[in-house]
């Protein structure tokens, strides 16, 4: 079977006060379509399995608003982080838990809150990589044809093609890299933009856990003996904490020889900055970009607005700027400075 | 007896949306200093008489906000109009009101929502024009001696002293002038800004008004038979809406023969832009103004930001701009456009 696991434990301090770390951008309706972040994640996804299957790992601190945003997701497919560890120790959790339900499952793992514009394309390929996972001890991690020399997204460089393709091996992963680096990987033709999606039969990703990081592995054998018991929230909340923050990629993908990829043309992006989510969504004739339905623009060109629960917005004479506004916070900074955001709301 | 009457019917739409038609102006803490601009106000002229002296004329959507902010002004003592028609029925209600219950009242008439920064010079001044008028058939309205050619207030050019001084007769009164115009009234030395604060004893004010506006008085008389009846809110409500609009410039002070003006040195504001609030506020070095506790400014310069709500305003790269927020409102204008902005909230 099928199984789902969306990561949904990230603060999103980028996009204050969008999002906060009471209240991520995984679930805010980020785009102004009346859907969240990972409510259009859980549909994109929604064919490949029944609801039973998907699994969404959070921080505890979150657990409130997934019950409250995926009303149908089972409660014990909620995994509640006790501490923020990065993703190994995340995925780790997830599949053991899963393997413990079904050690035949066959896996995706997704971020919560990434756009994919064509959907269907997207379940295409998921369905070719879950066919080629599901047995065989494979890993696929989905590549993404780049459009643009992107210095936010790191690359994978491809290598030979398995069989007739669409599906390769994949040669090495490469670091967000330099305006120039990314120009060349355009040229070359054969790097893809690593969306952090990964596809693998259980029974892959847990040995692969074992054998490339046997210490985390160690750690989730003896959570697992807790799984279904009245001790397993202690017992969590006790060894989860202890496992070392280190990142799938470096945990497995980076060590492992069977990874593959698959190229994928369906529109994605990891939504991950405000300049990013503007050329995402429509814009006036003076390039201005608007999520709420309450905000008036005069003389106003190139900025970005995000205010849905505004009862009345009213701006005049801003040249590329980021207004932002929810529950009475308040943003407004040029788009060109946007990566010192995090530093504004931190006070430094 | 001294009596004060306020005037808080203003909707201040010109400082959207600090001021809003449900809530204006001078029942916000426009200063930031803990303080309604009517209670302000009403500390200005609180040592002047017991607080059942004290009169408020607004309109009824606004008495409910009177009650909040002044809890110990009596009931009885706040005048609801049932519709806007400007000052001269709303002082001609408020003396024929004072009329019925102190015949021998001396009067000051004030707007709700100026500032004044040197209160004890103000009381002064005050006292001595209440002296003037205590007897005998005299207006006096308060002269503000100008520190530059303002164009945003009316003028007095004032005629021969009063014995010694420093009341002395109004030669006439002058519309907003254009800055050379204002400039030369600068120059001249003997005009005066018209503070719109006026002071008569009650006598001279209603047999003013009868015999300069009859027809205003003669509502008036039909309105007070029905003063301390059970009548009282449903004669008013249908009387009142039929006075012609006019103000008390126009109706009284432009015709009757004995006005007069006693010149102030207070620090006198009639806080009526952004721009002028913008002067009365202390500053940052880079010619800031805040008013609230939770705005933080990054590369600005030259801004007004009023958030004294807000629970976090982070602001970068703006300058010369009004940044208002209230409720869920928001408005950024440009100081120099700042005239423009009952346009944009009306939607032109």
């Amino acid at each position: 079977m099928n199984h789902i696991v969306i990561m949904a434990g990230g603060i999103g301090s980028r996009f204050w006060p969008m999002s906060t770390p009471e209240f991520p951008k995984q679930f805010v309706d980020v785009l102004g379509t009346g859907k969240t972040m990972i409510q259009m994640t859980v549909e994109r996804f929604a064919p490949l399995c029944p609801m039973d299957n998907f699994w969404v790992v959070t921080s505890k601190d979150y657990v409130h608003i997934v019950k409250q945003q995926l009303p149908h997701l089972p409660e014990g497919n909620i995994l509640a982080e006790p501490a923020m560890r990065n993703t190994a120790p995340c995925i780790a959790y997830a599949c053991w838990k899963i393997r413990q339900k079904d050690p035949y499952a066959n896996v995706v793992v997704t971020p919560s809150d990434a756009l994919v514009l064509d959907v269907n394309e997207f379940r295409k390929v998921i369905g070719r990589a879950l066919d080629f996972t599901v047995s065989g001890q494979r890993i696929v991690t989905v590549g993404i044809k780049p459009t643009r020399p992107e210095t936010g997204y790191g690359y994978i460089a491809t290598g030979a093609l398995e069989g007739d393709g669409p599906i390769c091996k994949v040669d090495s992963f490469r670091e967000k890299p330099a305006l120039e680096v990314a120009k060349e990987y355009l040229k070359a033709g054969n790097y893809l933009w690593n969306a952090g999606i990964f596809v693998w039969n259980i029974d892959t990703i847990t040995e692969s856990v074992k054998v490339y990081n046997p210490d985390l592995a160690a750690r989730m054998d003896v959570m697992a003996q807790a799984f279904g018991t009245a001790d397993e929230a202690k017992v969590v909340e006790e060894v989860f904490p202890t496992c070392e923050k280190i990142s799938i990629d470096y945990a497995v993908m980076e060590k492992a020889p069977y990874i593959y990829t698959i190229p994928g043309d369906f529109g994605w992006s990891d939504v991950g900055t405000w300049g990013s989510l503007w050329t995402l969504l429509p814009h006036d004739a003076h390039g201005n970009a608007v999520v709420g339905e309450n905000v008036r623009l005069n003389e106003c060109r190139g900025c970005i607005v995000h205010a849905p629960g505004a009862s009345s917005v009213v701006l005049q004479g801003l040249e590329d700027c980021i207004v932002v506004e929810r529950n009475g916070r308040l943003l407004i900074c040029r788009l060109s400075e946007e990566q010192r955001i995090k530093d504004f709301v931190n006070g430094r």
